[in-house]
């Protein structure tokens, strides 16, 4: 099943059903009004929202809305817990190489996980608005899930149970207001303003035996002003599964339902089919020519993130931001 | 103007306005149904809530209900964004000072801040469920404000202007998990569990002359197992007001209305009326003996946290909870 959440003028739009290929919506008031109703009660209304898609998908839905030319929100528009890992530790790893720091031995097995803006998501098509191009914008191609209630303490096996919905997103960063965060302990605040999503979410059972064992392993897609900046494979040498993460996250509290829990940028081992954000390509540069060449993204630039299924058709469809300087209101 | 949200066994409960006194209550499902309806609508609701608590305070409300027996909820149960400042600089100097660390200068000048989980809101008299005592299970008391809409890049003086409501919060802290997540870098994550907050919540001019530029000119008492920990006045030594504290958080986005945004562990240079919190407590001792004597709380311990007005009334209502033993459901 394919789900967005649709503009209606209020701060949580409006669900929709989408079809596979992407082309056609049906709103489903009648049976949730929100994407936070439907994980509140995803028991319960899950059986009637597969019933509308399989519907959708065989044509017999009369009263559809063109997808394409729909505005779309981020799926849970204002969510209640954004926590993003740091799951393809290999990532990690090379970053700390390029600045000649050790990683900690600890990183392979206890995960890095920090808690984002959850108010502060973004849709597919929104303009990526940032005051000032000398913070060093990036993006970070990720994989999430969004959650149903998590109890705490649960085991990473029993979370899988618990992921709802799949899709990807653009966890911007802002390269140099980092450092001095880290330097604090406290996390990242002001470095991480804003994170994107697909226009779709969609159900595990969508990404048929792709989705194994809380892994998508297929390559995403991360295209700068029309140029591939690389496609590793999610499913490759990403060291903690979703399972692990979520447990990491509700280990010493419950998690309410709809909470997004990210990947961490998509990464593969040496690199070889190229990275999931700008910092990766410079600390490649740096370890190749010891000095890094890529600029971060300047005002004007355009992001481009897809993940397609084998036969190549878009599964979430696809982040198209163009970067733009925020204007006080 | 009290607020608070009670029980109606739904995830957002049900908005009531509180009269002065803390003795009643009344709905107003008919101006806002919610905490969060009512933030999202503030400029809307505000003049009518007003009117419904002048009411109740002249006894010309009939339909009330016994706010004392009230099952009451965090005023926001669940929310989008939950931001703590360290504003008590002089008490991240003294934990410092304990283990023999330099304060690095720019604390003084740059606002530590962390994000935390703003769907582990709790209520004033819900337990502290926590699944292993030797986590180091320490409460925190604070001063938290709630915003509107905040715009990006706000200065802090107009920042002031978007505290809607103000409150106290216990930000409950697991202190022998906070060494690795810190070392980490990420911030504060399974560290940081419950967030409980006191019963009622307080327009600005509620507090008179002792809410002055974005600080909260009062005693905060901590109490524990029936004992006073301490009384520092929150708005002594806070080296960053709320103002300041928003600001920083807005810096490069929005924050949506129901934002939370908590002042740290108050504290007073040189602790002369004790502490809000038994980590400082321990610290002091650390200090004077070499090592800490008072132990964190156990299973069965219960903490009291209030704020009074000038002639002894509780503002907030009492944050009273009892330290129990989480139980996997």
């Amino acid at each position: 099943m394919k789900l967005a959440t649709i503009n209606n003028n209020t701060r949580d739009g409006k669900l929709v059903v989408v079809n596979k290929e992407l082309t056609k919506a049906v709103e489903v008031s009648q049976i949730a009004p929100t994407m936070q109703f439907a994980l509140d009660n995803w028991a319960k209304v899950e059986k009637d929202l597969k019933s509308v898609y399989e519907n959708l998908n065989s044509n017999n839905v009369t009263d559809t809305i063109d997808f394409g030319t729909a505005k779309v929100l981020a799926p849970i528009p204002r969510a209640y817990h954004w926590a993003d890992g740091s799951a393809y530790v290999t990532h990690v790893e090379l970053v700390r190489k390029a600045r000649n720091a050790e990683l900690p031995e600890s990183f392979w097995t206890d995960p890095l996980m920090y808690m984002g803006a959850s108010d502060a998501f973004i849709g597919a098509n929104d303009a990526i608005e940032i005051e000032n191009e000398d913070w060093g914008i990036d993006f970070e191609s990720e994989v999430a899930v969004i959650t149903d209630d998590v109890p705490a303490g649960i085991s990473p096996k029993e979370a899988l149970n618990h992921i709802k919905l799949i899709t990807i997103v653009n966890d911007v960063s802002l390269r140099n207001l980092i450092p001095n965060e880290l330097s604090k302990q406290f996390g990242f605040y002001q470095s991480k303003p804003w994170t994107s999503f697909a226009p779709v979410v969609v159900t595990p059972d969508e990404l048929t035996d792709k989705w194994q064992s809380g892994k998508l392993n297929l390559p995403l897609y991360s295209t700068l002003n029309g140029k591939l900046v690389g496609s590793p494979n999610a499913g490759v040498d990403m060291t903690f599964d979703f399972g692990q993460l979520i447990a990491h996250a509700a280990k010493t509290r419950s998690l309410m339902a709809g909470a997004v829990i990210g990947s961490g940028t998509v990464a593969n081992q040496g690199s070889p089919t190229g990275s999931s954000c700008i910092a990766e390509v410079r600390c490649l540069e740096i370890l190749k020519d010891g000095k890094p060449s890529t600029p971060f993204m300047k005002f004007g630039d355009r992001i481009e993130i897809e993940m397609k299924d084998i036969k190549g058709e878009s599964i979430f469809g696809k982040i198209n931001q163009l970067v733009k300087k925020y204007e006080h209101k």
